[in-house]
């Protein structure tokens, strides 16, 4: 069982593949779509669709999860990010996978056990929690590993979502 | 040269391609996506976007023009059709059209000379303007054929975008 977890961004897209073990889980890939400057919007859309598109396909995870951008701070930067999404849902929906989307404060929940943790706290513990070696950079990736471990302890709470 | 011009909307994504012949413009097809009710994010980001490739298919236009969501009132909304104007943006930059978006008000100057016309002032001018024998249906689709012309109007002053 292999669920593919994305951190969708308009310069960065992490993406991190685990497997559940019923109450364990390890990581089986992870890594960064890094958009090269200067690209337009359009354009940077069809880079991360391709890349999402090429993980899926070396992978082939069953399910996959992203994060809500609903909440962010920046209205202007949530646009993007929600193209960048649309794009991520439908590289999703194209190879047949469920998607689940979850609150920040529930990933956060989920790996680190309170919903106010930062960004280098939820790599320390995503890096225990998945028997990794060393920390992953950048922060995207762990991110994206975060979102699939969330999924991967929630899913049999009955949380998939649309 | 022909124009694809679409209007993003969560539920009727309205399509229209012109033809641009110097001063004048005509309609050469139009129509509208619906999004079957009842279905997840992810299945409608598909259903939009199987439809607009093709559209593309059919009509091989050689540019592309979007509304900008940037000044909708309803942020959960303007998210919602962030993510069906990524999967607008994909499907154009896949099919190797460059993509313009123009504001509302860029749109409805172009089409009616005022940038505060209603829909169904902008309908009644893209039926005169485009020489359609009736008022189009819905306003999705009576939207998407303005955009088209406010692109053909505006692309030689050099207006292409992003």
């Amino acid at each position: 069982m292999l669920i593919l977890g994305i951190d969708c961004g308009s310069r960065v897209t992490g993406y991190g593949v685990i497997e559940s073990l019923g109450r364990t889980q390890r990581a089986v890939g992870y890594g960064a779509i890094r958009v090269p400057a200067g690209k337009d919007l359009a354009d940077r859309l069809r880079f991360v669709a391709d890349g999402i598109d090429e993980v899926v396909e070396r992978f082939r995870p069953s399910e996959a999860a992203v994060e809500d951008v609903f909440q962010h701070r920046n209205v202007s930067s949530a646009f993007t990010l929600a193209h960048v999404r649309g794009v991520a849902l439908l590289s999703a929906a194209r190879a047949g996978l469920p998607v689940a989307s979850y609150a920040p404060t529930q990933i956060k929940s989920s790996v680190v056990g309170h919903g106010t943790a930062d960004k280098h706290q939820v790599r320390q513990m995503v890096t225990l929690l998945l028997g990794l070696q060393e920390e992953v950079k950048p922060l995207d990736v762990s991110d994206a590993l975060a979102v699939a471990y969330c999924h991967a302890s929630l899913r049999n709470a009955g949380a998939l979502a649309g």
